[in-house]
């Protein structure tokens, strides 16, 4: 039933689906029909976090599947992260704990630690999710968890089987130099921004000469952000109107969304997109059916700006972790 | 005597010239003289590292003009850099003691990690500098410190008087963020690239948050690098030879120069810069006698397109630490 997706390797010896369904800004009241859609449609892996605050009708989703005889637990692939405020070592099995049980499963086949910043504690009966402010407004108070406590943090989790794999998400290559130091299970993914406009060559090589494999998120560039009412993505042309993406997708009859995907898979990034609709769904999860030509691929690269959108800042919010 | 340069306040108390000479690619056979003719104009700030390979010749220059009488060694403010292959902890102290030798002083009045990045240890009599490769020519190989123990082991060269105050350089807003967490000196400086086309907004609003003082090198931008030979360097638009910079230098009578170091030192940021005559020695240090509009620092700033021309892999060295 549905479209087969091809699976990675990950160092740790798990597979993993190379394109998934990313659960961020999927309205709650249509989330689990989507997942239900989504695995009825093929896709195996999806992608969620504490900070997408949709994981209890993720998971609504997911049972329905399983109790329709869709699919098994172990066939899906199930992504969730850490958020900043979790981050100090004792909070990261607690709220793992209760992201399963939000999900309604017993263990991730990933968990990431979403973004490199640790915020002050605020506990889930407070506000859940709590997102990047203190106190619901202006304030923002960082954590005192360094990276590394964190990340051994992670580790206790795999450990105890909550997570099969455990990654990292928005770490640059210097972060993942000094991880790689003190890391005593490696990770087995990093996931970052990436499109044409944000290519990052250097950080794909990083994670290749490790065996860390890479998933990108945001692979149509702007167009995500542009849901989030960001003034930098409103005023960046376009990817599906960007002449270099829509030449190529005439000459090989797909659709600019396709060949941003296959630009990424052919550099052997991961996808997580999302739809709405079953056509663009199957359309997304099936784009592997054709390849683009090495000059093409670089073309596409050639269309790299250094363009980063998600970068707290541009959303009004006063973390300066990125440039 | 010479040109008065103001100075800054850091945060544990010591005051740091806001203009010194920068020893970055200063030739060995003339480096004595120029450091003696840029304490005759006015430099009090020397702006050192073992990776540049002058310092003794640096030290040379310094002890000449402490001999005649033009300064002691308290009117200067030498900086100096912890190299990669440097980072373990138990190499810290040794190599900054050898550093002290080179110069022929007793302290440091700053002492910054060079690089976020840590390098295999190779001892200084089998190569001095060592540069980034294991063995001289294209292997290069990672350390196994973390971060978190070489700043450990820097905030303990500060309590032994080895180094007046201690920083770092080349460091993210990630990589500073978490460098808080666990610092229990915070750094007093952050010494970064900065120009028009590298403009890092998040990076100098972080840093003042935590009252770090940004120095920046390559004021000049592309040119800094020209002179190694770099194709990224070449293929872009010299800024003295911009039109935004050329028109704002004609307007107030001073030179493309002058304007590019006083946007920084007005943004905050102290420069490096250096140069071979001694005029142009008198132009730099002199800089601050003229202000930039508010606008006309916002119109330059507008100039960013988030490039960073000290990438190693721009060199040809194989370290993916930058995108």
């Amino acid at each position: 039933m549905g479209i087969n997706v091809p699976s990675v390797k990950l160092n740790d010896g798990n597979e993993m689906p190379q394109v998934g369904f990313g659960l961020w800004k999927v309205d709650n009241v249509t989330c689990a029909d989507q997942v239900y859609e989504a695995i009825k449609v093929g896709y195996r892996l999806f992608d969620g976090a504490c900070d997408y605050g949709n994981e209890v009708e993720s998971g609504q989703g997911v049972a329905r599947a399983i109790k329709d005889g869709l699919v098994k637990r172990e066939d899906l692939f199930i992504v969730s992260k850490l958020w900043n405020s979790f981050h100090d070592p004792e909070q990261v099995e607690p709220i793992c704990k209760k992201q399963l049980a939000d999900w309604g499963v017993d263990y991730f086949d990933l968990y990431l630690i979403h973004f490199p910043v640790s915020l002050k504690y605020v506990s889930p009966e407070e506000r859940y999710p709590p997102g990047w402010f203190v106190d619901g407004d202006s304030k923002v108070e960082h954590g005192k968890a360094s990276l590394e406590q964190t990340w051994k943090a992670m580790e206790e989790l795999k450990k105890k089987g909550l997570a099969k794999s455990i990654g990292v998400s928005n770490y640059t290559g210097a972060l993942l130099l000094d991880l790689l130091t003190y890391a005593t299970i490696k990770p087995a993914t990093l996931q970052i921004e990436h499109h044409p406009y944000f290519v990052q060559k250097n950080l794909l090589k990083l994670a290749a000469q490790h065996d860390i494999k890479v998933t990108g998120y945001s692979s149509f560039g702007p167009l995500s952000f542009v849901e989030c009412d960001m003034k930098l993505a409103e005023d960046t042309q376009k990817l599906f109107d960007h002449p270099v993406i829509k030449g190529i997708a005439e000459k090989h009859g797909k659709t600019p969304a396709q060949v941003l995907l296959r630009w990424a898979t052919q550099r052997g990034v991961s996808v997580i997109p999302k739809s709405n609709t079953p056509e663009k769904l199957a359309e997304n999860l099936n784009h592997m059916s054709f390849d683009l030509k090495d000059e093409e691929v670089e073309e596409i690269s050639g269309l790299d700006r250094g363009l980063k959108f998600n970068v707290p800042t541009n959303y009004g919010i006063p973390v300066y972790v990125f440039a």
